[in-house]
């Protein structure tokens, strides 16, 4: 019994006896010949069938057995000939749309519902490749750098991010919670492994409708210790990203979809003050006085590092105090603004990040000048009472990040089975 | 300035300035002269100050600044001399227990409700070095055998692998479930990818306190196609296992509390009835009938393969049905019996998998066989529509994993912040 190759390997067994296996991507029946193009994980292979023979539907799974003769026409420039083909298992349905057009032709929400069928389109497919890559640059990148890779709680006691958009969960007849982040633990980490990353969901009852917000996304969170400032966190954020770059062009390369961005060795950057000035010099609006960024200035500033500087990338630093969570760091030089950072990518924010208080006092006195309670947050305080080191970090939205380098508009195409507040299956 | 070396580096630096930053580990006053114990990710480091200095309590934060001096007596043969020692931190409380200890005196309780600083303690740090090896090699086997990593959906619609011991969800007024496992989700991506495999979160409501279960826990799932049968998956897991083990030796190495087994080259395998047939002639109990195996006999099926082969670990292949879920594929030759296994590992469940139905009809069999309705697995059901290849998989728990390599009998003690009915914080 000869074992099976890949449709990609048969370029290199042309003149043998080969076996693959996969589904049928498409059928071409002609008068006197009758083309099968195999798909399997590696790609497509064409099989050579005399004409008149009944031919399995797309989609059925197949064994085919026969010779590999080049072919510059085929695929790959080799196909199989003189075939056998056996059915391994037959659709009871065909798919809701043809999977073998080059172009996807379904609309989202048929793509969605039937996701499972839907995701084996190559184009679509492929998507989720380049998260995966993504995902294995980060952690290589990281790995090397010393971070150990952690597993915390995805069900906690309180809420602590933020009251509002947090799924509930009766927990043993308690009242628990669903993780926005994995924010507290990481940071207690730190004072365990001085530099951890996670790579793991995160849950938020966002109840708006829109093309980048989902009920689960899988997040890439990483935290250090010992750190100058928030600087230090975005150097670190650069390699992270340079690694996912490098992992994508190693595993997928350039596609017609992707277009993959030039990582600068620094990534341009611009403080959130200075932005506003920009923004108020040359786009007719006075953003000066608002505490964040609309997500048209966004762009705006997008648009003007790529002339600029040259880059796809830009952080902004230094947002205003009053819009960051409590445990943000302020700048020692000018405490209205923080210790902070966005990265923009294409138009769009992909990374939150900066720089931490450490000190239980800092802590104590943040909380109590935005009138909480340090009781409800005396787990997330008990950390603080043992010795932290000056620490920072950063969340990416994996998701978010594919479907900007894929230029799709919509989270939901770079999601396997998404999440929403209309969606909860398949 | 000069920037900071680790703990570990300092003999690569003997008679050079250096700075190092960590933890004050340990100090130790004697009349004439003072050390700190200074601790960072990578290990300790001996500074040597003059005697009579008021030195910093354990656990502050600190940076040191001297001259590195070879000393046999100081661990790894270097140390620290004309120190200047800067606080970067200081605790506000001291640790629960001593970490500077070799051993951990404290019991597990005051350990998980002080987890932020008890895993301080290097040895109980360590342990989760081994997880985050474990996993490496498992990503990294299974990456170089052509499988795609996935993130998929923890909230589901519908409790599909069994109705107990699900986590309720309010999802936007819906009702929701935390899922149990990637079941799916992994067999519907094999149509996808082929290959896939997942690391992350599953949720089990378990009502019981007991030593090896817990609310969340890790589980490393893999799922493949065109198999001919479970032996293609037990081979699977052999390699990944291998990996896993390899990714250890790499990374931390055996230490004191952690002994590495043996991975055989193939893994000595039983099957269920023949085990049955082994217990009830050396037990003096007589287990046939019975449609398990009792933890008891899983010690001794361990012990006697440790014996008979040398390994420390065993398969038990053929469960009988009964006890499978529905989607298990029987045994064609002896249908009672099911295309399953577990891995039992140092006495212990550590994996259980097998092949999978692939067809739709016979999924509606078994449904029907066991008086389900097809209606309520409709999505899991549109899944086989579509043509599957032969498949199966596995699942293993991270944190079972780890326990087992180091020899600890509850798997608190190998999770950073478990949950279970009691413990929802920290």
């Amino acid at each position: 019994m000869i074992s099976r190759i890949l449709a990609a390997g048969l370029p290199r067994h042309v003149g043998e006896e080969v076996k693959i296996a996969g589904w049928v991507h498409r059928r071409r029946v002609l008068k006197s010949v009758t083309f099968l193009v195999v798909r399997d994980r590696s790609g497509l292979a064409q099989v050579v069938l005399p004409g008149g023979e009944t031919v399995p539907s797309e989609e059925t799974v197949v064994e085919v057995q026969g010779t590999v003769q080049a072919n510059p026409q085929a695929p790959g420039g080799a196909e199989i000939t003189g075939a056998v083909v056996k059915l391994l298992s037959e659709p009871a349905k065909a798919p809701p749309f043809d999977l073998y057009r080059p172009q996807v032709t379904a609309t989202l929400p048929t793509i969605l519902d039937n996701a499972p069928v839907a995701l084996r389109h190559p184009r679509l497919r492929a998507r989720f490749e380049i998260s995966a890559a993504s995902v294995a640059g980060f952690r290589q990148t990281l790995d090397g750098l010393g971070f150990t890779e952690t597993h915390t709680p995805k069900i906690v006691g309180s809420a602590t991010e933020s009251g509002a958009n947090v799924f509930g969960v009766d927990y043993f007849g308690q009242r628990a919670y669903l993780a926005q982040s994995p924010q507290f633990f990481k940071q207690a980490l730190v004072g365990v492994f001085e530099r951890v990353y996670e790579v793991g969901p995160v849950f938020r009852a966002e109840p708006h409708d829109t093309a980048r917000h989902l009920a689960q996304y899988t997040s890439l969170d990483a935290e250090l210790g010992f750190i100058t400032d928030h600087h230090d966190v975005m150097a670190m954020l650069r390699q992270a990203v340079a690694g996912m770059v490098a992992m994508i062009t190693e595993r997928v390369g350039p596609t017609e979809e992707l277009t993959l961005p030039g990582v600068p060795g620094e990534i341009p950057s611009i403080h959130f003050a200075d932005a506003q000035e920009l923004l108020a010099r040359n786009t007719g609006e006075d953003p000066r006085g608002e505490p964040d960024l609309a997500p048209a200035h966004e762009r705006w500033l997008s648009e003007w590092a790529v002339k600029e500087h040259g880059s796809e990338f830009l952080y902004v630093t230094g947002y205003p105090m009053a819009k960051r969570p409590f445990y943000t760091h302020p700048d020692p030089a000018r405490p209205a603004y923080s210790n902070s950072f966005d990265l923009l990518f294409r138009g769009l924010e992909l990374v939150t990040g900066g720089q931490r208080l450490h000190r239980h006092a800092d802590y104590l006195a943040a909380l109590a000048g935005r009138g909480e309670s340090a009781e409800s947050y005396s787990d997330y305080l008990s950390v603080f009472t043992h010795g932290m080191p000056p620490h920072g970090g950063f969340a990416l939205g994996l998701e978010r990040w594919t479907a900007r380098l894929l230029g799709v508009g919509n989270i939901r195409e770079t999601t396997l089975f998404p999440r929403d507040l209309h969606r909860l299956n398949p």
